[in-house]
């Protein structure tokens, strides 16, 4: 028999309003964003096409009515793309979100295999 | 501004050992075979070929290093696929499993939504 030790829980979270509008992936890239100030520094970061970057975000930002990022032209952040409030705002919240339900997945799963132990 | 009643949170949940072994996919299959008493209906109930089902079962099955579903040749049962003791025990633990962090998700969720009313 196996020790339940060797097994682990993983979870996914996307968030939805009429279609799913952010998930690990438009997480992943806007947390580059915030890092390198540019989609395409992003992008190249997780090996994800400048399009298909902008494909991710602009699906995004359709199905929320709003910006989830900023490009500045000009001035002191020229050439520049920031996250917008909204989109630290929904960065932040999936972030916690993910983080408080990967702890009750991790809590739940060891309650259940130690309920179980040796049928594993 | 939107209000935080649109949004809903979805969660996939995957059990891992070395590798993945349990998830979405697999329990739809094993929960078919269980239904239909064949891997091949199982499979085109959900729109995978017969090859891609076992692919899918075998995968999981080595990486568990037991059976999860077992053919009956012969007998009462001649013909027919069922699921093993541990292949019934996998499924109900992933099921339980989702039902309640799928709660959890909506809880956390719904309390983090709160807390913002108005911002998203």
């Amino acid at each position: 028999m196996d020790n339940s030790t060797n097994f682990s829980a993983h979870v996914t979270v996307r968030i939805k309003k009429d279609s799913v509008f952010f998930g690990p992936g438009i997480a992943q890239l806007l947390q580059g964003v915030d890092t390198c100030g540019s989609v395409r520094d992003a992008a190249l970061g997780m090996g994800l096409s400048y399009s298909k970057a902008w494909k991710v975000l602009n699906a995004s930002e359709k199905e929320l009515g709003y910006s989830l990022v900023v490009r500045h032209h000009g001035g002191k952040q020229g050439g520049k793309t920031t996250l917008s409030e909204k989109g630290r705002f929904w960065l932040d919240k999936y972030m916690l979100f993910e983080e408080a339900l990967k702890k009750s997945a991790d809590d739940i799963f060891a309650q259940m295999l130690k309920e179980e132990e040796g049928n594993v």
